[in-house]
């Protein structure tokens, strides 16, 4: 990047988009700077709010005329560092909060970049329909956040991921240029899909500002379960024999270790224990459908019973009132709070094809262990998509640095592992900074010799989200 | 492309590939080098049948090295010309036919680029497991051509187009370079999604030779009904509310216009009239669900009653055995023979958002009369995605040249509506060399110079399937 005279380029800025949405001042770029864990710290010169998609394509033009580096931040909610600068200019998309149309017929929203997923569930909501992205950090994270990093989340299952809930988007390319492909069609091969490029690129390819979101039919019939068993191996033939049983109706079915529950009661001291005695491991499964009436109840207990029967399930409940369903959920929600306060953890997001998922968590449990005896292992997540959080949580009594300081040896097993079970090495959260160095060890030469060239391709001066996804040229 | 000494060219790959994977003469090229509706005539100088991928790999390097063209062939079963080759090399897949897994747990199939679509359904249904991709050519038609179309069907309602069950691709690049994404993985966010690029580029960017495809469980519940309303406005509201109350369950809705059912019962007289009177309007569904029962049944029967009840329907039918489903089916599926037997058709294949699909049938249709008095419109299709085959068919008595001569200005008529309406001109036949010049005229100029810039930069000769999706550079 060029040395550029900053202070023509931040009165020019000013020019074209005012006073009050360019911000060089120390304490307004503070904020903007760290990442809400406070693992990564950037720096940058100045922090722009556009407030339109004309704007956010006016500041790349002049960034990409100068040469200066920009960094998109959408809801700052990432894990992986995706949203720390690295100089130049902070494009905060925080103004671009419209809900431009909602459709019902048609089965579609168009949202603004800034929209929250919260927001954007409860207008669905409004009209009676449902936009089925869930995650944790849903009241602050982003529409083009999660479209940019491909977010997962608890109902992938039978939804599929951010890109598999995207109609079309718009976007500003790295020259400024506005791709207006805001389609709200489900069939459309006029030529390359090229939303495709910018849905889980992490912001390295172009900047979204909006986007037309799928709308679903809301379920009538839901029901919660919690089941524990001695291993993951029966964990995976129960998802088996469920998901040849409910099919497209099985929502939701994620492993937590006995570990977990324990954290989490002892956290948490108004939740209970879901059952009448403990288990190796448990499952958290939620069946929905649209079609009401109490068949998907029925059919669920039959299921969990004839599991119990042939030995496969320990023990199970259904949850009978949203109450209950709600106090099983918060099992599972309040399992990253409970992993923070029983110690440091060093985190892996990982998936493997769901033959390799059981063996992965006992071989990948083991090397750590033998790695670091006194380690507690807690491998929990999205079993039903063969991605888990392989989280480590630090021996009892050891220094929190000390452990921490493991990290890239912990990774190694884990992620060697993986992929050597075709799996990978960056599943729901992203790549960012912090796997930026894994996936270039890990990935193929050859799509990563793609990648380059789709970056080269797309934004030649490389100056959009630098240092994220793809090391620099070296 | 150079010109290049073509002997040398032919004696070096025969040394490589074998005598037997290399063909020169005019018997052996030329079923290569029309399409089956005979429409589109082109020419070649070689016919190569590679056996593996490293072969493929090997003809793409010698080509490339050259700047020779490449025209990869499956099924030949497009109805847009996308296998017609423009002189150079004809890259025939066929030999490449082995499923190289299978996988219960994981829930995926690992097939080679010329497996039929049939042939995987029967792998996946030996193994008790779905794959529901679903065409009229699918006896005939290869994953890797669905794939490299974005192949969509009557079953996209619930599952689909082809892109959304892909999990993986082996894909050759236009050097040779052999790309391994062959990932059985749900959640992958290690660096950009490579795959996209493939799909639904019509083998402009790389040539798909192996594909990693999702299965999924069978259906036990599966009702089949057809029912006749006055107006499209009407069949859309039926669909809305069968949406909503049958949400992932509703698979399939079909629509015909009373031109429709007359021709197809005059083409194939076993079939009988399924209701008891005529209507102006059609429609074709099926729900189906994983969980057995009679449950669906009892919905859709309830739902159909409401629905002429309120006057939204004329009059219903639901299968009562699997003959009589098949029955309502083959009213659908011999559509296609019975305009060929009607008379010539002009065809369009288009996709608009739901909200404007009764209004694109009326004024399309409105529109296409007044430019040709006695045309009959035909169109039918996908409704519930949107897409329309808005076909055309000739007047009584008019000369079959004649009318198809006016192809381009009825092109204009119903392409405009569509653009004006945001959908697509190319909704799941592609592009190819047919739509090539309508797609030039109607695509945002930014989109079409991002779609430039892709083919810059994976294939900078332009070898790959020329004359294809981008007009060249001029």
């Amino acid at each position: 990047v060029p040395d550029t005279p900053l202070p023509d380029f931040v009165r020019h800025l000013r020019d074209i988009l005012g006073e009050a949405s360019v911000f060089t001042s120390a304490d307004d770029l503070a904020p903007h700077l760290v990442e809400w864990r406070k693992i990564y710290r950037g720096h940058a010169d100045l922090l722009v709010k556009p407030r339109n998609t004309a704007e956010v394509s006016a500041v790349m033009r002049m960034a990409h005329e100068a040469g200066i580096l920009v960094t998109p931040q959408g809801g700052r909610t990432g894990l992986v560092g995706g949203t720390v600068p690295q100089g130049g200019i902070v494009l905060s998309l925080e103004r671009l909060t419209s809900i431009r149309a909602i459709e019902p017929l048609s089965a579609c929203v168009v949202a603004e970049a800034a929209v929250t997923l919260a927001d954007l569930q409860a207008e669905a909501e409004k009209i009676g329909m449902l936009f089925p992205l869930s995650l944790a950090s849903e009241g602050t994270c982003t529409i083009g956040g999660n479209l940019s990093t491909n977010a997962g989340g608890t109902a992938v299952l039978r939804y599929g991921n951010a890109r598999d809930l995207c109609l079309g988007l718009e976007v500003v390319l790295a020259d400024g240029t506005v791709l207006d492909g805001l389609h709200a069609l489900r069939k459309d091969n006029s030529g390359y899909d090229l939303k495709q490029l910018f849905i889980g690129s992490e912001g390295t390819l172009g900047i979204i500002t909006a986007a037309v979101l799928k709308l679903f039919a809301r379920p009538r019939s839901v029901s919660t379960a919690f089941a524990g068993m001695a291993t993951p191996a029966k964990a995976m033939d129960l998802f088996q024999s469920m998901r040849s049983q409910f099919g497209e109706a099985l929502t939701t079915f994620e492993l937590l270790p006995e570990f977990a529950l324990d954290i989490v009661l002892r956290f948490q001291p108004s939740l209970r224990h879901p059952l009448g005695s403990n288990s190796r491991w448990y499952v958290l499964i939620e069946v929905s459908q649209s079609l009401g009436g109490d068949h998907l109840r029925s059919a669920l207990e039959e299921s969990l019973a004839a599991a119990i029967e042939h030995g496969a399930v320990e023990d199970a409940t259904i949850a009978a009132s949203d109450q209950q369903s709600a106090m099983l959920w918060r099992i599972r929600e309040d399992l990253s709070d409970a992993q923070s306060i029983e110690g440091a953890s060093i985190k892996h997001d990982v998936s493997v094809p769901l033959k390799h998922l059981a063996t992965l968590i006992e071989k990948g449990s083991a090397a750590c262990i033998a790695e670091m005896p006194g380690l507690r292992p807690c491998p929990f997540g999205h079993m039903g998509d063969g991605n888990l959080h392989f989280n480590l949580t630090q021996p009892v009594g050891m220094e929190r640095q000390a452990f921490l300081d493991a990290w890239p040896r912990f990774n190694r097993i884990i992620h060697d592992l993986v992929i050597d079970m075709g799996g990978s090495i960056a599943a729901e959260h992203g790549v960012g900074l912090q796997k930026i160095h894994e996936l270039a060890r890990t990935k193929q030469p050859e799509a990563l010799m793609l990648m380059r060239s789709l970056k080269a391709a797309l934004d030649p001066k490389r100056i959009l989200n630098p240092g994220k996804v793809l090391l620099g040229r070296s």
